[in-house]
């Protein structure tokens, strides 16, 4: 329940304190009136990534920089502090926060009061406890991965590439493997597909032969989200292209140079994306921990109708670490984009916060209804604007839902479509100029192959 | 002296391996026949470096890849390893490599045998054996320092912007320290200087009061390599953009917090670039050692005018690592670019290995002398294009040499039309079209403040 601001001496705004600077705070921070509230951003990240592009940054179609955009050029009202939360305490609305660049070998622990709490901190890779898939994988959540995976291609055909190398060296070495057949993986075995085939081919001919891309599934089929026309038609053109699928597959080891099956079968690797589903962040473990009302949770805060994470008073939650009540939707982009900016308006309504639940005026064309004396603000309602798939070669698979009907649209023109109407509302000017370049230097000049 | 090819069992043409993928060996193989000869390059790092503009990097003036190139795209014919070149035996002919990146924990050690080589490796930076300089340190040499410095400055503001770090800790942090007043060392601190005023001023306004950059340079005056007026024009420059200069300063130590000068004065430091000056590659002063005839060397190969190494038979060296024994040229880009195409060219012209001195047909405008019955190739000569600074706030210095007379020009055009001219030769069309559009991206966006 929300209660009325507990303002705190010395500050005149009641304080919103938001955990994360993904997809969901972003887009609060663009709609929140930080003149009515002292905005506080807590993240270990000082930008927002614009992650459905994080594949191709991966191969280097798009560069890191064109994905990434300061948060604090979401609004210029807010206060950014760069630092992990360590632990929240929602009895006395106080959380915890460490700085996470080591300066001289130390850091700093320091104390944040709130008045409100939102928490957007997203999910983390779920290794499902298999043994070697830490220590032997790669991954694709931030930058920073995005990064390895792009050196760490060059480093293997390199390697390859030397002299003293065997053959069948070679082929383990550029035999890479994608486990997982969500869009990540798919994505990324598409544009690494592309790399290969259209760049490094020119200049690494002679081990062309020796390359393999292996995509591995669980579940018996890919891109479970889509139709199953569609999820046939991204199979079948994998197969087209040479790019190995193996579906109903379970991973139980991975070893440096090779992936164990549950059926016995052996894949020699020598790279591996580790992309089979997200994980709970021990931020978010510890507070569902603690809070009885959560108990039924599995693994994502249980939030109401209007984000508020049950059993803890003043404390929201939306993104991927939070699940509603009435549904759990899926932990996408578009998801944590509408739940920011919902929550961002909620918050700024005047009076709502007086009221049982978040209040508004009814007002032509709002979202708003009106229940009789008291007002209730409509509860978060996500609108799909459709999903989509890279499956490479520059073909795309887009699906809306259109009442009954599904349509389907591919193509490289209707992927910048798509893309455009999809990033219009969040992606900054800037960052669309700098991909639409980033797509011209690649048609250009090819993707750079320069380790670093 | 150059002796007839040694062709070995199996080697059709004679081989010819480069150490290294920098100015020299980047021109080098741009020249050179790899028809006529079996051209291999081992280098640590796959691509060429427009070292100019690393500094530009440093800060995101200019993004890191524009100003690289896969080495093997210098000429598509010839052989590149991704290793280090652990040593020489220069008796029997042959190198010993290790590749770079480990894998598994195991790196790869192989053998390259070779008819010539030439050893293009450059200079290490020089600490001068300055206790805590090496631990405490940034440098800029390469790519990965340029992105250490990026990312260095904004973890600095991002420390200093935490609620918990107190004022006198802030000035500290902020207190920005560039140990050379050489090019490296002035266009850092130029660039940082726009850097913070022009960008990070508007995201870090309340820091700004606490950012300081002190240029310490040993000798009394910065740029030494320029005519006086220019040098005090250049410290003028830095005056009145409030860069601090301490010139006659010796370095005695660096700790984490602070430099220690000579005469007793402590500068607070939260980050310091050590650019003071070229040191010599381990693998330089093992083949230095092991040649009598190399003596006198310091901590350079020297060569004679035809670029060959003394008292080693078939190796030659160019750019920093190679001293003329005719008098030491800079070790700049200029002087190694130009080596390395005169080198390339001696090694195309038929027979010239044939003769007591390489050996090259008299024609029309070649610069190539005849010396009787024996031709005699021209000895090398460095052709001086001028030398260029950059001194911040779109000012920079350039000082060509005609005659008895030094010409100055200034300005950000002359600095487009130098580095345009200057860079033609050697720089692909993709390189100048990416700067340029970073120029563009700079002026219109700013440089990005995301921290990676």
């Amino acid at each position: 329940m929300v209660t009325k601001p507990q303002v705190k001496k010395g500050v005149a705004r009641p304080r919103l304190v938001i955990l994360g600077s993904g997809w969901a705070s972003h887009s609060f921070a663009k709609v929140v009136d930080a003149v009515k509230y002292d905005v506080v951003i807590v993240s270990p990240r000082n930008y927002f990534l614009f992650t459905p592009m994080l594949a191709s940054t991966a191969v280097g179609t798009i560069e890191f920089r064109s994905i990434v955009e300061p948060i604090r050029k979401a609004n210029e009202f807010i206060d950014y502090f760069e630092a992990t939360c360590l632990g929240i305490n929602a009895q006395d609305q106080v959380i915890k926060c460490e700085s996470v660049q080591k300066l001289e070998g130390e850091s700093n622990v320091f104390d944040i009061p709130y008045d409100y709490l939102i928490v957007g901190v997203g999910a983390s890779t779920n290794t499902f406890g298999i043994p070697g898939v830490e220590e032997n994988c790669f991954f694709l959540k931030e930058i920073e991965n995005a990064r390895e995976l792009r050196k760490g291609v060059i480093t293997r055909f390199e390697r390859a590439n030397l002299p003293s190398t065997p053959v069948e060296e070679k082929k383990r070495l550029l035999s890479f493997v994608v486990v997982g057949g969500g869009p990540t993986g798919v994505e990324y075995a598409a544009e690494l597909h592309d790399l290969v085939t259209e760049d490094m081919s020119k200049k690494y001919s002679k081990l062309i032969e020796h390359f393999t891309v292996t995509l591995v599934q669980r579940q018996n089929t890919i891109l479970t989200q889509f139709d199953g026309v569609l999820q046939q038609s991204a199979m079948d053109n994998f197969k087209q292209s040479g790019i190995n699928v193996i579906t109903g597959a379970d991973v139980v080891e991975v070893t440096p140079t090779a992936i164990h099956l549950k059926d016995g079968r052996e894949l020699p690797q020598g790279m591996t994306l580790w992309a089979a589903g997200n994980g709970t962040q021990t931020l978010v473990q510890d507070l569902l921990n603690s809070i009885p009302e959560q108990a039924e949770a599995r693994g994502r805060l249980i939030v109401d109708d209007w984000l508020r994470v049950k059993g803890a008073e003043n404390v929201f939650a939306f993104g991927d670490c939070a699940a509603m009540e009435s549904g759990a939707l899926p932990p996408t982009a578009q998801v944590a984009g509408q739940q920011g900016a919902y929550l961002g308006r909620l918050f700024n309504r005047d009076y709502c916060l007086e009221c049982e639940l978040p209040y508004a005026t009814a007002k032509p064309n709002s979202n708003v209804e009106t229940i009789g004396m008291t007002s209730l603000a409509k509860p978060f309602q996500f609108l799909s604007l459709g999903i989509m798939a890279y499956i490479g070669e520059e073909k795309s698979m887009i699906q809306f839902e259109a009442g009954d009907n599904k349509l389907k649209l591919s193509g490289a023109l209707t992927y910048l479509l798509w893309q455009s109407v999809y990033a219009t509302k969040q992606v900054s000017f800037r960052s669309r100029v700098l991909v639409l370049f980033d797509w011209f230097k690649t048609k250009v000049f090819g993707r750079d192959l320069s380790q670093f």
